[in-house]
């Protein structure tokens, strides 16, 4: 079994590590800032984008893929692009043993290939709407580098849609976001605020950016997913028209939209305890261990373990036996607690007498005894569903504690170690580069949830914290990864 | 639609091309020898991964993900590997703004970077097998290029996996090469001949190559799998050896085994038309088309046609209806035609009143009435079967009738260009060379399927067709893609 998993709080970020290297979910590469995604990972990065996909196929996008190399002369198109972009780029300059004419930029994101291409698919109202996603690896050059949160490259999806009009890209880029939010909370029992960010926040080449933003157990702020409204800039720099219904020769409007492999790294920051992982049962490929206690007829609690798995895998549920005879019980309750599959059922000779076993649920550790007769797929399910709420429900909880409506700075920076802070705001970049300087905190987003809004009045208007200048709103600081 | 194509015995490699972009599979993009897939062509790969996944799960593999770059040092490890793929690689030189102290090769297979992480997995006998997948991208720069076929990025998968004996490193290259002839058969609708590559054709760094050749339309072979035993070769590379159960330290087993998306161009030119693209029905998102002739009581005509899409969706059959009316009935014919759609529904007024419908199958055009009871979607699923099967017969068929046994040198010369030709071969790379010299042919592969041994007396000793001298087998000679 692992190594010891260093405690949260004595070393959060520590603890991090050690639980993804432990549970064998990454490792570090050879090559700098890389990251190997090992089985037990990219299992959930599977369940992930089984989900994301019939959830985008649901929502009318169907999937391409373009080329992973972008010439230079078309991502210096876009000018905020560029910028934001070009220092973060891995270049190609030598192909098939010679030097390129033009360098080549690994995709850090594709807007500008993908263009470079709608401007050719593109010719009347009638091509439009274009509604695709792509799922694929892309380079940014990262200084400092995390396992999932942050590595040069990493794996994710990008959607890339064309529109005849502003109104029906803005109604994309709202419905993604959507998209986002649900599979978060669904899926990853992750609640998310949703809402937009400031401008010094936004995509670069984005017109407005849209987010989730989720609370970590160390209570910073992680961003989840973004979807941005292009407007007509991409279009504008690939001169990209059409002719409208009207007959006018219009530029297209754009949006786009991404989740990465980051999300694994979400997941484990908000779930997981000092014994290691914990997994939402809708992301876990393996739902239920069987570990056989073998004392007096082994063959038989062996035999009964392997027809339970067989009869809760044929009803949909994902369980499998662990009867090798190297390890003993306690380190297999061990070993499957550190890769966070969701119920252990305990099978022993006196268990099949009485027609009953122990079940423990990875969430609480809470032992609970289940029949074994023919409704023991419906009591399994009722305790998959049971952690999957719970998970949802506690990380709720832990955000709405630490989550602080502050009224002064001196408030704010008393309190900006400890989670999510509502303040007004007066809007300027000024500001926000004042308060992120001085205390490392950021806006995360201009939350849009209407309970949210409701609930902290954050359409309201008030006095900035920061300038005491006008607010027309407020917004939530905190700290992110 | 489309603009017209070219036909198959006008110019084959041009029908090719007409077809790939008509039909909106694929396109050249503005980076040298890098495609773009469309939704069209990215669907039929979508459908390809989902049954080769569940094949190599079935077979007791998991799915990771290593890094895109690769160290110039590691990639020069294995002497052969490098001087295979050096010549073709991209080299990335740059990254951050700044140069690398070393170049990172884009990886145009995995071997060097995952052995380099299996080295550090592996110290027992008890860390093996693994048995580890990749779904990723690869760059190999083409100086020649050709849509699916040949192109600088491609996507695949690439199976690597580590053994304790050599013994279950063979059975894990046997295992995987029939996953992909069964795959090519029962899935494709494409007969193919698996066997052993020579010594000069096979995978640079490997021991053996085994691999899957198919017939094209044009007669000419396609390399469409290939499964390698590595031997201890990247291990040694690697320094990776292992405990044995004995307490002995040894060089663990290798192999490695990928298909790419060149399966789209071999299904493409193995089945497609003059009118376009023919999909075998496993391989088809959209399977059936259903076209309401839209004269009289419009609303009922196409309320119906909803209905028994409705209907074949929820049985499990991928139907759709198009009652745009935009354009008529004939343009819809042969746009879908183009598209492959396997089966078309026509649907009017009087087959409403009759209860009635025509289908026609998209493989030889035929049409057939069908009954609008409750019996439809068994009549529809044994129109795809039928057609399933028949794809495949027709194109064995072709296979059969284009291979011929020849036993002189002349007699080979005048044949070549007519298939697959087989041939006694003296066993030496020289021979070989001289041949492919000569006439541009190559040996495709040295069968290993017990029917064609045994039907061409494979194993029967005799005189190379082009030396004169002894010869131990018979192999296959073909021009090849």
């Amino acid at each position: 079994m692992a190594e010891k998993i260093t405690l949260r709080e004595t070393d959060y970020s520590q603890w991090y590590i050690d639980l993804v290297r432990s549970a064998k979910l990454a490792d570090y590469s050879d090559v700098r800032g890389c990251m190997i995604i090992r089985p037990n990972g990219y299992a959930i990065w599977e369940k992930m984008q089984a989900a994301l996909d019939a959830m985008f196929k649901a929502t009318g996008h169907v999937n391409a893929y373009f080329p992973l190399f972008i010439p230079e002369s078309f991502i210096k198109k876009e000018a905020e692009h560029i910028e934001g972009f070009a220092p973060e780029c891995a270049v190609v300059t030598h192909g098939g043993g010679e030097q390129l004419a033009e360098n080549l930029y690994v995709r850090p994101t594709s807007e500008t290939i993908i263009w470079s291409s709608y401007k050719k698919w593109i010719q009347s109202y009638r091509d439009l709407p274009i509604l695709i996603n792509q799922w694929a690896n892309v380079v940014r050059w990262e200084m400092r580098t995390r396992l999932f949160l942050r590595t040069t490259e990493f794996l994710w999806q990008e959607g890339h849609t064309a529109h005849a009009t502003s109104t029906e890209a803005q109604e994309e880029v709202l419905r993604m976001i959507n998209v986002y939010k649900t599979f978060a909370e669904e899926y990853m029992a992750l609640p998310v605020i949703m809402g937009r960010k400031t401008e010094s926040e936004k995509f670069a080449g984005a017109v407005e950016t849209w987010c989730i933003e989720a609370m970590m157990q160390d209570k910073k702020a992680l961003q989840a997913g973004t979807s941005h409204n292009l407007g007509q800039n991409f279009a504008k720099a690939f001169d990209c028209r059409f002719q409208s219904k009207e007959g006018a020769l219009e530029y297209v409007w754009a949006t786009s939209w991404g989740v990465s492999t980051r999300l694994i790294g979400a997941l484990i920051m908000a779930h997981s305890d000092d014994r290691g992982l914990v997994l939402p049962p809708k992301l876990a490929t393996r739902q239920v261990v069987i570990i056989p206690i073998l004392k007096g007829d082994i063959s038989a609690v062996i035999e009964k373990a392997r027809s339970i798995a067989a009869e809760l895998n044929q009803k949909g549920i994902a369980a499998f036996v662990d009867d090798s005879d190297q390890n003993s019980p306690g380190w297999k309750f061990a070993e499957y607690e550190l890769q966070g599959i969701p119920v252990r059922l305990e099978l022993g000779p006196r268990d099949i007498q009485s027609s009953t076993c122990i079940a423990a649920r990875r969430d609480t550790g809470e032992k609970s005894k289940l029949q074994l007769d023919r409704s023991l797929a419906d009591q399994i399910n009722s305790l998959l569903e049971s952690i999957q709420t719970n998970l949802f429900n506690r990380a709720l909880s832990f955000r709405e504690e630490h989550t602080l409506e502050v009224s002064s700075y001196s408030e704010f920076k008393a309190n900006i170690d400890n989670g999510f802070l509502v303040a007004h705001w007066d809007g300027t970049d000024e500001t926000e580069a004042k308060i992120k300087e001085e205390t490392k905190a950021t806006i995360r987003v201009m939350p849009a949830d209407p309970e949210m809004v409701l609930r902290y009045g954050m359409d309201q208007p008030g006095t900035c914290i920061y300038s005491g200048k006008p607010s027309s709103r407020k917004v939530i600081f905190a700290k992110a990864y």
